[in-house]
């Protein structure tokens, strides 16, 4: 990043720019930590229960799409969709076995085109859309501005785990 | 958290109360983290360069006080304001040797305190202080939105590494 500034963006309107501009510079923050790493980093294991480094970052585009589809269609996932994203939405025993043996290429064009969606969806919306609320199952209330805040907090989140792994990585080689 | 939404608060101007809200949301859902751990949780050491979760509390406090120090008051900390948050601030083998012996209530304590400080001061703040541009002395230029966008963020990440270390915790104690 050039420059330290969260503003809007004039594709968006006022609001939805800045959380756009919050959603980017995060993004960047995450591909600054992972764009050189090689496959055999992205597949690394510290222990028997962790997550590596291309399921975190496959589980980020699931979450992306996770809320697209209950904001932007209020929705759930459909079985083909559930198919193609489920793995990473849970992670876990399947996640370590079927989600690895991809170059940093894969993941970040998985991430590239949830995101190119994102913001297509997001130059439709205006800030009214925001603060639209509905309901879970259980009866609790969110809007779509927490939805999108959510977005980017599970991706810091999981950024975080990444960089554990990552010191760990370098531990282990000794460097 | 009862409802899963973003909004201001009337003790704010809209765009401020929006982001204590994210702020307060980051905070609740990191309190609930830890606020149960005990003081060997706080304390354990996954492995010879890893922070304890305890560190890692009083880092979020010192990153927040450190925020205010530059955003309220433009200026760099003080030599007393370094001695009391160097350590946490930078981590590493000190914060190892020094942070500890703590029950929760101590971080949380910290946690709470600089809070409140930083709430009282954005209440005298309004939006246009948000976008208040600076530069760091590397010429990079910087706004006060991203510097409370950052708080948030910082905090996040590390919980994303607190939820790590408790995951270990939980492994080690076989449960």
């Amino acid at each position: 990043m050039v420059e330290y500034i969260i503003k809007t963006h004039e594709n968006f309107t006022e609001k939805i720019g800045e959380l756009v501009c919050m959603l980017e510079h995060s993004r960047e923050v995450t591909l600054h930590e992972v764009s050189k790493l090689e496959q055999r980093e992205l597949d690394f294991l510290p222990d028997d229960h962790s997550n590596s480094i291309g399921s975190l970052l496959l589980h980020m585009a699931s979450i992306e799409f996770v809320h697209q589809v209950i904001s932007f269609e209020k929705r759930d996932l459909t079985k083909d969709e559930y198919v193609k994203w489920g793995t990473a939405l849970e992670m876990g025993d399947q996640a370590r076995k079927v989600i690895r043996n991809h170059p940093v290429d894969y993941y970040l064009d998985e991430l590239s085109k949830v995101r190119e969606s994102t913001l297509t969806s997001l130059k439709s919306k205006n800030d009214s859309w925001l603060f639209e609320e509905s309901k879970w199952g259980n009866g609790v209330a969110y809007n779509n501005y927490y939805l999108w805040f959510h977005v980017m907090e599970d991706e810091i989140n999981h950024r975080g785990q990444i960089r554990t792994i990552k010191r760990l990585l370098r531990e282990r080689r000794g460097s």
